[in-house]
């Protein structure tokens, strides 16, 4: 807590966020994220329940300043969900009153970075709108660690979220989004729920050019992480498979 | 060092390259980041002697295995750092031999993740291509911080490098990713040499409409880091300005 205006911190979770193994804590996160997530007090999250596990995880490591039951833990609506935060209009300043209130903020997706591939940038834009100081934590990133993974271009590159999951739409998508990477030489780069992972595979091998390349990573962080890269022949000669269970990101590039 | 083929790890480097002060390593870098930099001896680099200055650092908290003059660390050439990994048609397979002798190797840049608006794609490729095994450490990554901390659109977001430094090109650039932006609703990042983050900022106080958004992260990491976000309108009331030494990452959207 600091005197005037609170800052809003932007703390990072681990990515085993849901797995059957969860890593110790310091693997993926700096000791100085860790001692700044102990000592916040007010939380606005994705999903309450999700934070309050990751801070008892926090809390084993770094002595928390207030326990957790104690904490003010605010979800974002419902529809900032659905529709993300640019589609979904939605007013976060009220969000931030312990802020304007002289306390130190935090915001927490479910994993990975806060408003980035997950809710949270209409928390991060009222903050700035408030004149809230906005400070990011280092911690894990799962988008960045694949396309560095990749071998792909790392001085152009594009995040295009969730690809269509009709097999139809998401055969047009993908042939899409080679043509730009190969006009381009921009990677790429998209998610999908874990499920789908291996009818997006599927899709992938029997769409993409032989000679473009395919880059996966699942399970990053994780002591199962897996990391493939190579062009669709190779894919299809060593015969790599994906799980329908572990969190995946896919690039694409010449 | 592992039995049969070595690993490559992709070691990020913190972010205060060339800064006047440099953090303790332990506020952006994992425990588990900072133990395997110090077990490694065989290192591909962009630049050797900052490498050995980072590994002095890491060695101050975390003994190294070998000394670091008995370390073996070869630089990218030159044509890849001056033509970018891509244009370069740099076969980087021999730079890997110690792998194949069964030896953990790391690849590491000035500051950041390798292969990330940075040099080392070539070398996670030709990993890909010699069946070792790459496996990326958190640390801090400049440009996803300055994404979350923009408070533009995460789920959907391109970097494009560099913008020119020539006045009438950087114009004619910036309402190009201007135009993108506001009609995909992608974030666009760029970046430039930081003596020219002036000039950047009046081109883009001049180009951009009253109504878009940009956003700038300088200093991340570091004690004095700023993140600014507001549309043009807000920028020219308030007067955000910028040094000309800082590294800073800019970020325009709806």
């Amino acid at each position: 807590m600091s005197a005037g205006v609170g800052r809003l911190f932007l703390v990072p979770a681990p990515l085993d966020f849901g797995c059957a193994v969860q890593s110790p804590l310091q693997e993926s996160m700096p000791e100085q994220t860790l001692h700044i997530a102990a000592s916040l007090q007010h939380w606005v999250c994705e999903n309450a329940k999700s934070t309050r596990a990751y801070l008892k995880r926090v809390g084993e490591r770094t002595p928390l300043t207030a326990p957790i039951q104690s904490q003010s833990i605010v979800e974002l609506p419902r529809e900032v969900h659905k529709k993300g935060d640019h589609q979904a209009g939605f007013d976060a300043r009220p969000l931030l009153n312990p802020a304007l209130q002289g306390h130190d903020m935090g915001l927490v997706s479910e994993a990975g970075m806060p408003a980035v591939a997950d809710p949270g940038a209409s928390v991060v834009r009222a903050a700035h709108l408030l004149g809230i100081t906005v400070l990011p934590l280092v911690g894990p990133v799962s988008l960045l660690l694949a396309l560095a993974s990749s071998g792909l271009n790392g001085q152009s590159f594009a995040f295009v979220g969730y690809v269509p999951s009709a097999a139809a739409e998401r055969a047009q998508r993908i042939k899409a989004l080679e043509n730009l990477a190969l006009k381009t030489q921009q990677t790429q780069l998209f998610i999908e729920t874990p499920y789908r992972n291996q009818a997006l595979l599927a899709t992938l091998l029997q769409t993409l050019q032989p000679t473009t390349r395919l880059a996966t990573s699942s399970g990053l962080t994780l002591p199962d992480a897996s990391n493939h890269s190579g062009d669709i022949k190779t894919w299809k000669a060593r015969g790599w498979t994906l799980d329908n269970a572990t969190p995946t990101v896919f690039s694409i590039g010449p």
